[in-house]
This record gives C-alpha cells, structure tokens and sequence, in this order.
C-alpha cells in the first residue's frame, strides 16, 4: 500500500483542538481553502458548535455540506487544500441511514489519493474510555477504530492533539 | 501570548501516575513543597483517594485545600514550588457551584504567571472516550478540553503521562 | 526495580491496532510463537471477536487459554516468544472471580521476568473517557491503571497506539 503524500489524519480527544490546528496547517497554504462539513444540525448544541466553527473561519473559506457524500465533496474540489470535519459525525451519519461503512471507508481513501491538493482529515479518538454499555456505542468505537487505521496507513501525516498541542505519530 | 517558563501541566487518564510524577518534579526541587488540593470529600471513595495521596507525601509538605478558591491559593504562596491536585475536580467544583468557568481559567492563568516558584497543575483527560449519554458530562469536557487547551498554550512544559511514563508534548 | 529486558507493554484503545502490531513484532523473531488468550465467549460478541484473531494468526502459532491463571500459562512455555492478549480481559475474569487483583499482578511480572524468551502484552487503556457512572466501572479502571503502572515500570518497552501506528512510550 502506498501512502499518500498530501494526506494528513488529525485525532483528538473533544476539545482537544483538533480544528482548530487542521485549520491553521490549511491557512499555511495559498487559497482557495474548502471546508467539507459532515455535521447535520439536529438538536440546538449542534446548531451552536456548528455556527462557532463556522464564525472562526474567515471570510476565504469554501464550505461544502456533506453528511453522506463525502467522497464525492472531496472530488468535486478543484483546487487547493481541503479541511474534512470530521469523519466521527460522517461514520454516524453513514451508521443512522445504515450504509456500507467500509466500502465507504474505501472510497473515501480513493477520493483523497485522487485529489489534486492537500487533505486534511479531522476526527475524534473515542476508543480510550470504559467499554460503552450500549451495543450500538460499542459498534461505532470499532467502526471508527477500523476507518482511523485505514486512514493513517495511507496518510502521510498522523497527528494526536492533546490539551491544543500536536503530537506527531507518523 | 507569552509562555510561562515555570508552568508545568501534567495531563492523564485514571491512575496513570499523574500526582506521583508531579509529586517527584517537585521533590526534585529544594523545599518548602505546598500541595494544593482540590478535592472535597463528598463521599467514602473520595476520602479513601485523598488520604492515599495524603499518605504518599512525606511531611516535607505544606497542604492548602482549595476546591474553589484555586487562584487566590497559589498567590497565597510566598516561596517553593507548587503542586495542584487536580484542575478537573476544581472545575467540577467550579460547576456544581455554577461559577463563570471561562473566567476562573484566566485568573487560574493569571496567579500561576505570577507566582514566584514553579507551578504543576495536574488534571485528567477526560475527553477520548464515547460521547457521553448526559448533557452535564458533555458540557464538562468541553469546559475541560478549554481549559487545558488554554493553560497548554500558556505552559513551558506539558506532558501527557501513559501507564506512569512522561510523554513529553511541549 | 530492575528493568526485565524481554518484556513489551502494548497499550492502546478500542480497535487501535494492539493486537495486530504484537502479533507482527512477534512474527519479526523465530518460532514456535505462543499465543495465550483470556478470552472467554460469554456472548456472541465475544466469540466474533476471538474468531476474528484466531484467524488472523497463523498455523505456526500455538494457542494457549489462560482466563486466570495466566502467570501458569506463561511459565508453561518453554521456547519462543508469547503473546498475552489481553491484560484487561484476565483483569475482568480476576474481578468476576472476586481473586486478589494486586497479588495476580505482581505474579504475573514475576512469571514474565522468568520466562525464557520475548514476552509482549496487549491491553487496552480505559482511563480517558468520563468518570464512570458506575462503582465497578470505576473500580476497573482504577485497577486497570495501576497494573498497567506496575508492568511498564519493569517493562523495557512501552508502546501507545494510535490510529494502528505505535507511539513509543519507554
């Protein structure tokens, strides 16, 4: 398997700066920056988190919505770097209207290999707590497990936040 | 924002040696030693953790407790290096008591830039595991992962402690 | 504490490539390669899960089951490394069966310290969620953290994986 070059994975615990740090290595490179949001607003806190990462950005975002085609956002870009936020609520997403998560999973990479900038794919390391009691929490950790590892084989970049400070594992 | 070369945060999960590893940069350093506590004991399993902690620590050490009153504590302190054990059961304290978070981080930040000794603060990561089901728990590590952020980003050293061993983040 | 040269700690989350990344460390060195599993298929869950790693493995791998008396199990071995997975299943049987958790511990690295060749542990790390509703939850964890402690004292390396890339820890 080769690694992709321009591919950069971004693991974080919550409120761990995740965003905020994939946001600053894309503000590093020239523009045009596009934003790939999978959040749906369901409920009001969502509503909020969603309206205060979106008041961070500048007025030189690009922001696509893609709760389910997340591949198919990453290859409508056509230049410059792209920021995914963040493949926890995407797999939810994929979970809740019962799709095929590691065919998914796989189309996602394929997106990235193909695109002609830079990626940054941000999500939530779940897996480092008490195993969950509910069957479904349980499925979802293993999900994410599985969709972080195919990830960060082929990035090129493996980064864990902790307390906003980027550790560097690959 | 200038960094603060005598701050020291200790992040960790349960028992990954977070106090002990504190407890031994500080006795590193001639005394006086002043342990700041921040637990309060609600119940029998946290009496039971407190006098553990008390037990370890020789009588080299002054204690202060202070579950609220965490800034004006370490101010208080007119000479040696401080241990404070822990940020999250102050803001858990902070809460219950309905008190501006935001604002205690800042002043937190404030008196450690101050004082005039090395400063340790020792906290739990609280955030890397599944979403909590309530909404109290959510909204605590978020107030947690701010806090840690803000105070790492102001600290000369972070490190993340993993089954008793230092990971050295910054 | 003297180090004991041949023993590995391998922690990690949920689905963060623990058990794959022992298992090529010790596929790295000559056979025979012993496997001893703490598994117990209390459910269909579970028995997924241990068919998933039997397959995995292959035929060179001789299986051990050690659900308690995993010291026993190690010392059994006569030739060529072992793999233990997983240190918090043989926890969870110890504390099911209501056994001493610190004296098992402290067998346990006297029997890796013994052992004629390579020893890896596999554990999960499940102190960085939210405090646990639960008092046996917390118990766990509190039990899980300290045994960790204790083996990565004597351990010469420790790893934390991330993502299935291993961070070096010790």
């Amino acid at each position: 398997m080769t690694s992709i070059p321009h591919l950069t994975l971004v693991l974080g615990g919550a409120r761990s700066g995740k965003s905020r740090h994939a946001e600053a290595l894309i503000e590093a490179l020239p523009p045009p920056w596009t934003y790939v949001a999978t959040a749906q607003a369901w409920d009001d806190e969502m509503r909020v988190r969603i309206a205060e990462h979106r008041a961070r950005r500048s007025g030189d975002w690009l922001t696509l919505d893609a709760p389910l085609q997340l591949p198919a956002a990453i290859r409508s870009v056509t230049a410059g770097p792209i920021l995914v936020d963040c493949l926890t609520l995407w797999l939810t997403n994929l979970m809740l209207a019962e799709q095929d998560v590691a065919a998914a999973g796989r189309d996602l990479i394929e997106a990235c290999a193909q695109a002609s900038g830079p990626v940054m794919l941000v999500t939530n390391e779940v897996g480092l707590g008490i195993v969950p009691d509910n069957a479904l929490a349980r499925r979802f950790r293993d999900e994410a497990g599985r969709l972080h590892q195919a990830v960060a084989a082929r990035a090129c970049r493996v980064v864990f936040m902790v307390a906003g400070l980027p550790m560097q594992v690959k």
